[in-house]
């Protein structure tokens, strides 16, 4: 079966899922008989392309790289929905910006898409904070494939290795370093930085925001806790529950006595399980130099997972960048099978 | 669809997936649909029972536990294809002892099975050194399905990370720590010991084998290398011709001067695939402090695969163990699907 894609959203992650899509198309062929047509590229800014018998990815990418937007090609309109069904789309990549309060405007594409029987994968962590349950329990009712990769480390398969890879172990708990910029600033301080100089670097290459709260404060991280905590436990938390603490109250002085004792101090997220009941948090703790977690620098993520059957694995890999989020999404559609 | 399970080798690893199993039963049908009977156990030395309507794993883990053997039970007799047949098994989960120069008996059981249409697992390397293009053919034709996830780092699911996980990323190497005495030994040497205390300890713990040769020159290692460049490339390369040197040269002053530059010595075995051909090896190494493979102790294993899509990840878990083991075998089973 060809796949006939349909992309809402055309950001950074949606160019680089049509940039691997279009490069890789006689390798993905030849080593998964993986078969597809771009019928639909919907964005909100850039406009709307299709064609029924698939758009040319060459075109179209010579658009966005040039002009990024589709004013020079013929357009169509109508809600996502319409366009779904009118080009025949089998697969819905969605890709639009997250928004964690209302989920939208995600969630209706794919509450729309998985009604209709149209398989989607995801980046976007807002339908799955806001309807995870509603959206898993759709796609069984049609038949749909649901996956969502990118949701957490991007495209460094995570949740496929505890779903597919370590099939039949039981998970009792994850904890990792799941916000780059935070981990980068700490490993500034390990080198002699102060918490205000470590931020303003953060800053000035772009990777804290100029209120850095979200990051700095732990809510990054415990947003993404709650997320793993839903996917891994199907357990509801909101993100006021994660036990939070943040790195604002580090000091250079504690960063080099833990240095002094071959240790380091690190922002740590993590979520058990227990019978006692669930223990989300968010804290900097000081893990030892041999700690799997220790060496992790700046924008690698890693996670460990506990199981039953294989003890402690952890996985090291890229939790951020428009082609490893990119990624996510195609390995999610190769995985959806024929 | 109930698998119907043939159990081909009943040792350490057999026995851990039956426990398994049984412990887990209605934990993998919840969790999976998955189902099951156990039709068939052959093993040449604690005899051969089989029940067509599943056997009693209760009954048989305790003659396991306690006897050792199935003499106290109802036994069959006759060739592992003729059983297969008789008792309408569907999968083949075999892990009879390796021998490396003929595959044998692993060989013609799983050769048995896949031309009979029964799927295959195995933990055993023999077979797929000695002819995993032929097998790899025979379940093509037949449609059975061959998985051999325990065949490297044991449960921790290296293979289904690089094939499912990474879908859609191309790889050009791998690099990692793939034996564990030898890795033990080095620490034992960071720590202060000689070469020889470091031998003699790794020998009184079962880690090293009277005749260490296979750890310490790097052959096992090297075996690894080859399946791995078959399994990853499609190639086929004699253990001859890995680029190999084991640790018998490293001197307690190359590690404390290692040490002293924060540097740490590893035993780093690998294969990369560029424009001028496959490079695999087996060196010992100076590694930072900070590599992700530094910190890696004793039996844990870890592998680094470069890929195009999403640079370096690093899976970090357990490399030996018969639970481990015996779980590589349960996740192939689920993987094959209902």
């Amino acid at each position: 079966m060809k796949h006939r894609i349909a992309l809402a959203g055309c950001g950074n992650v949606g160019t680089a899922l049509l940039e691997l899509l279009h490069e890789k198309k006689d390798e993905l062929k030849a080593k998964y008989s993986f078969e597809y047509d771009v019928v639909l590229i919907s964005d909100i800014i850039k406009g709307t392309v299709a064609n029924k018998s698939g758009l040319d990815l060459e075109a179209v990418l010579n658009e966005l790289h040039q002009h990024n937007s589709f004013a020079a090609l013929k357009q169509d309109s109508g809600s996502l929905g319409e366009l779904m069904k009118r080009y025949g789309a089998t697969v819905l990549a969605e890709c639009t910006p997250t928004n964690l309060k209302t989920g939208e405007p995600g969630l209706s594409h794919i509450r729309e898409a998985l009604s209709s029987g149209i398989s989607v994968t995801t980046t976007n962590k807002g339908p799955l904070a806001v309807a995870f349950d509603e959206l898993k329990a759709a796609a069984e009712q049609s038949g749909a494939k649901f996956l969502y990769e990118g949701v957490v480390m991007s495209g460094t398969p995570l949740i496929d290795m505890i779903r597919n890879g370590m099939a039949g172990c039981s998970v009792s708990g994850v904890e990792g370093i799941l916000n780059g910029t935070t981990n980068f600033m700490l490993t500034k301080m390990g080198s002699g930085a102060t918490y205000d100089e470590a931020l303003k670097e953060a800053q000035a290459l772009g990777y804290a925001e100029a209120d850095p709260t979200g990051d700095v404060e732990g809510w990054d991280a415990a947003g993404k806790v709650v997320i793993l905590t839903k996917i891994l436990f199907g357990k509801d938390i909101a993100v006021t529950e994660v036990d939070r603490t943040g790195i604002t109250q580090v000091t250079p002085q504690q960063v080099s006595s833990a240095a002094q004792k071959g240790n380091v101090i690190k922002l740590i997220a993590g979520v058990d399980l227990d019978e006692t009941g669930l223990h989300p948090y968010v804290k900097p703790r000081e893990i030892a130099a041999s700690h799997p977690l220790a060496q992790v620098g700046g924008a690698v993520n890693a996670v460990t997972v506990k199981t039953d059957n294989l003890g402690d694995v952890t996985l090291i890999g890229p939790g951020a960048g428009r082609r490893e989020t990119g990624q996510a999404l195609l390995s999610d559609i190769i995985r959806m099978g024929n």
